[in-house]
């Protein structure tokens, strides 16, 4: 309980600070995590490390929620091509500079894909403080990141066969399958049968909480156990619940009860598992890693937006936003550690481009989106 | 993760059901953890039971902001009378028992001492769902259940020093010095503190709960340390956070985020671990304890809150929101047995006391409370 005590009162100072000096409260609890880590008072125990899963479990939850389900759909296909180009683009650069560099093709691969996956937490967060949810570019920047959270699922299956000694095309194709089932009997099943009986039961607001806390946990489960991430089973739950008439009330209550206690939670905990010492002796590598991270996804991204018809400025946000990588990233990371196809310090880079990307994302795009309201011309927002 | 998503599952349903019958939730709650036990489905996992732990603590707070600060010092005299004969009737009724069973002096103590201490627990949820707080009564009761509580944890400190050979009585007195000092310090200093420190700083909604939190869990990890139990610091941080201008925002917005969550998980986990068996092979001793630990403390509330001037209806609410019994005898319990002063059966005995004296209080309160509504002539509400 100490060990939360102080988690929470870091968060909290943390996030005073940050609004003090008009930054997103995301950075002030991930730069409070890390100085929790460097004094190395509090630590990461299993009780706290599950408070923080549910987390981000309850901020996709309510992110689902905030966002407009028919416009996702008229979204689809623009989401589809920017989640597809802003992962292609640092895909390719990391390959290329990794076999330039004189790695093996399993090397290269790997490291182009941990420069794949977009941290779809951060965006969350960022997008929701800023209150975009429910704008169009919002929501098309959810619904790029959730589809480059399942191409980086994808790529974390292939890398792993690869490494196991070949791609094993049924599971992968059965992921597909799984992921296209679990998603359209949702979204055209679930939620019709929710609607209905949303007319009839009559819930007080702390029942309503908890019965979405009920289904987002059956749905991140559910998504687990498919293959994917929890974040995505507890998006697509939020998507489910907002088009039943509990949504409203849900979306008001659940996002307070999240900021309260368990999302400052999760990113404290998220800068509590940097190592910020890896900043102080910055290879060659790893800043070349964090440029290709970052350019890489902003120009991919931009490309996909550009396609889409996005003008330059939102296509800049969209890349902005999509730079942060995480948990992918550190499970593929993870990966190429045990199976001996990376040593320490490829790792170890591995882990810097993460803390970096993750860092500089909140105040950069607070910036772009402040350029961008300055901007009346926008025909997206 | 699937076990926190089964206990909430049956909360949800067991709450439902409850409100059907207008029947307390915690009945409800209490009944799905003990359905849920039996069925041998869900585990107490370690991260569960750290939730519960909050659930009790988050309880307390907002039981410690719905009291009204002035009332209670003002009704602090008749508390303490009630607290002090509704421990004593139970203790001397088990102690009479005992002997007169043939059992020990020592063994007669712990028997005395198991039928203490109410569980502050149970009665403060039904008390803040009966909307019975804010009146003299609940303030009253709440008062006496804080009492009774150091009493119980006094008691403790007797019998484990007994079974060790002698009363440490250095630490009793430390025990006593260091609560008063602990209550004066916090409600004539801190709370002048807050109250000025509220008249500047603005939270918004989420950082006040997480403020909120921040100092209920240092206030009740304080208790600990003294020596007391969690829930007393958490009622008295309430109590401290209660004077100032936050006060009602936190009141309305805390009970909100503890129902939805954390409180649900403490009583569904209280309930799971009861054990429903011993209920079909019930003893001779079994019954007599179950009889002398309501008896003894309806009784024992009654006399004190006659001579507090209550009428006969008031005296016997008061006494029926003595009645459960759990956290204290528990861990009596626990010490008995560890200690080899008393058997398996005499300490299944005492715990299944625990369970019947938790499950039956909420129906009878509701009851008692129905027909006091009823009686316009009461002078005390």
């Amino acid at each position: 309980m100490i060990n939360l005590l102080l988690i929470l009162s870091a968060a909290l100072i943390g996030r005073k600070l940050c609004q003090k000096i008009r930054q997103p409260v995301i950075l002030g609890e991930l730069l409070a995590g890390i100085a929790l880590a460097s004094i190395g008072v509090a630590q990461l125990t299993q009780p706290v490390q599950f408070i923080a899963d549910l987390g981000i479990v309850i901020l996709l939850f309510s992110t689902g929620l905030a966002v407009d389900f028919d416009e996702l759909k008229r979204l689809g296909k623009p989401s589809a091509t920017i989640a597809f180009t802003g992962a292609f683009f640092p895909f390719a650069l990391g390959y290329a500079f990794a076999v330039f560099s004189g790695f093996s093709f399993l090397q290269a691969f790997f490291i182009g894909s941990v420069l794949v996956a977009t941290s779809i937490g951060v965006s969350a967060e960022i997008l929701s403080e800023a209150r975009m949810l429910k704008t169009r570019l919002g929501t098309l920047i959810m619904g790029s990141a959730v589809f480059d959270d399942i191409i980086g699922v994808l790529v974390l299956g292939f890398l792993t066969g690869m490494v196991g000694g070949a791609i094993i095309w049924e599971e992968t194709i059965l992921l597909v399958v799984l992921t296209a089932l679990f998603f359209s009997l949702s979204l055209f099943f679930v939620t019709r049968i929710i609607a209905r009986i949303s007319r009839f039961i009559v819930f007080k607001t702390e029942n309503l909480i908890l019965l979405g806390l009920i289904i987002t946990l059956l749905y991140a489960l559910l998504a687990k156990h498919i293959g994917l991430e929890l974040v995505i089973g507890a998006f697509l739950s939020g998507l489910v619940l907002g088009q039943s008439r509990y949504s409203r009330d849900l979306l008001e209550n659940i996002s307070v009860f999240g900021e309260s206690f368990f999302i400052p939670i999760f990113f404290v905990t998220v800068g509590m598992q940097f190592d910020i010492s890896a900043l102080g002796a910055l290879g060659f590598a790893s800043i070349f890693l964090i440029i290709i991270a970052i350019v890489g996804k902003i120009s991919g991204c931009f490309l996909g937006s550009i396609i889409s018809r996005l003008n330059t400025k939102e296509a800049l946000v969209t890349g902005i936003a999509m730079i942060p990588r995480a948990e992918i990233a550190i499970v593929i990371t993870d990966v190429g550690l045990t199976t001996n196809l990376i040593d320490k310090s490829i790792a170890s880079s591995a882990l810097t481009m993460v803390l970096v990307t993750t860092l500089i994302t909140p105040p950069l795009l607070t910036k772009a989106l402040k350029r961008l309201r300055g901007n009346n011309k926008n025909n997206f927002n």
